[in-house]
């Protein structure tokens, strides 16, 4: 069987199974000295060393030319912010604070130095708001361009994970939704769609702002349950939903799309804004009470989008406006598909 | 101007300029809870945080298909033996323990799952013997294989650096070196070494095995500047004297080259010996008394091969049993050349 058949979500699982606790020699840490608070399958990994007050957090995220990126619609400049970025909103997922970087970059030999001094740049302006600091990273020739992020941050309070939704919660997102994928789509057909709202989205395709400050205040006022949405609304509930063994519904008409999508596509801006992909708010999940408290000290744009339920572990239904299920405009994202 | 006209190391220390310290914002990390012990150019970054008694390392490494490896000289299993093992490596060379590690995955379409089953079969073994836990990664769509290992460890003691080489102290080396590079010369020549010696060889470049405990029983002996030996001895211990700020002098007849070698080639086994690379054990320096001390303490093969001198910041002269200097055989390996 190859990758493609099996898909990204298929092959991930295997990997589970394949991986797993392992013993260890006279010289390898012990067991005993640290705890893994989160395991692999959530968006970042937390582990504490007993020793210590400090709960970590580690994640990765890889981009490769022609797959993730272009550099028509994606600048030197704003790849480096988007690489930090994903990993930052990761992290900002588990309710932590950003710290240590390591960055990889795969060049092909021809890259320009120039080019590499513009992602950088993007890097570092990331870097320098969010408090996150390089301390490593490696360089090697690639026939294809690639970056690879390591981040580690660190847990205030108790990591949120995906598994922990329930019958009954209340579904809520940090903010607005589908400016990426718009600002993608107006980049792409630029003759037609030139108006302050195309630049708009634009900017939210190639400057996507992490949710680091919205995650610590889930986790203070009580989330349990929480992801980033970086694959699109529906299909990373459709995650979180699949993690915690439950269904959800969402209604379609409580979702924050992006104010500039419904000028910009006033056709499909829903499908943009419920299968989009790398918006970088935050998906939670919560009792109604905890949400109703939450979502009053959170920004603006954030709402209340919908409920978990009963049913097929993973299963998620767009309801309309007047309650009938919603057909998926546009196909999902999946990185072997 | 290109990469591959500024070389691998051009390109980092351009790096270096334009990272660097970072400010932060209200929900970032202060500064203040945390110390950098050492920072990105070493083998591993090493950080600790104020309130934790636990300095940390954190290194990363990519292999590229075509580039760093080929499915004929390096089967999937030893594929991910090897992706590990170069960075437990890089936690041995600072005298650490490695503990976590992130793993990401670049890979065609039509790879077949039986092959990356077989990696993480290879990974799993490795970590199982040396105690690391794979707790999170990433896995891409990408038209050229690559995987990328992130791995943090802990600190046993103060960490070794490559800066601090000074001239008067002896260099020394863990184990033998050369195997890695004969065993993927005899597999690329196959019909005309099939003995013994050869599949020795071949083990040594599938199957490397870092050095983590030699790195303890370095530490633990007062040895302040190490590195491990990834691209070669001769190019690695200039590496180590650059960082110094130093020169060296290296005794061709002192080098521990793998008792195979000899045997499998007998005109330019030391040229293999001295630029072979993926050899993976440490390269050290230290005052003469401190060095007759830990070479006592260390396994058979361990050696002392030369000394640091006062001179051209990165310049390595080899001498031959009559003090001659002795001219290089090979080509060095530079990630763009």
């Amino acid at each position: 069987m190859r990758v493609s058949q099996l898909g990204e979500f298929g092959l991930i699982s295997l990997v589970q199974e394949w991986t797993g606790s392992v013993a260890s020699d006279p010289v390898a840490i012990s067991p005993d000295t640290y705890r893994i608070d989160v395991d692999n399958g959530d968006d970042a990994a937390a582990a504490t060393f007993l020793s210590s007050p400090v709960t970590e957090l580690y994640t990765t995220d890889t981009m490769v030319e022609g797959i993730h990126f272009t550099s028509e619609t994606t600048p030197w400049r704003d790849l480096g912010w988007k690489a930090i970025a994903s990993n930052i909103s990761d992290v900002a997922a588990m309710g932590g604070t950003p710290a240590f970087a390591l960055v990889t970059l795969g060049l092909p030999a021809d890259t320009l130095v120039d080019d590499i001094k513009e992602l950088y740049a993007g890097m570092t302006e990331i870097c320098r708001e969010f408090g996150v600091r390089v301390i490593g990273g490696d360089m090697v020739r690639s026939p294809v361009g690639f970056i690879t992020v390591a981040l580690t941050g660190i847990a205030s309070g108790r990591p949120m994970v995906r598994t922990a939704a329930r019958p009954g919660h209340l579904v809520g997102v940090t903010g607005t939704v589908g400016g990426s994928a718009g600002g993608l789509r107006a980049m792409l057909r630029e003759a037609r769609d030139v108006g302050a709202a195309a630049g708009q989205l634009a900017i939210a395709h190639r400057r996507p702002r992490p949710h680091v400050a919205e995650g610590q205040i889930l986790v203070a006022n009580g989330i349990e349950s929480a992801m980033d949405v970086s694959d699109g609304l529906a299909d990373d509930l459709a995650k979180l939903c699949s993690a915690s063994g439950v269904a959800a519904v969402v209604w379609a008409d409580q979702v924050p799309a992006d104010p500039a999508l419904k000028s910009v596509f006033s056709e499909d801006w829903l499908d943009l804004a419920l299968y989009g992909g790398e918006d970088y708010v935050l998906l939670f999940a919560a009792p109604p009470e905890v949400m109703s408290a939450v979502i009053d000290r959170l920004p603006g744009p954030a709402a209340i989008i919908g409920e978990i339920t009963d049913g097929e572990a993973g299963a998620v239904t767009i309801l309309d406006a007047e309650g009938n299920p919603r057909h998926r405009g546009g196909a999902g994202w999946d990185h072997f598909g």
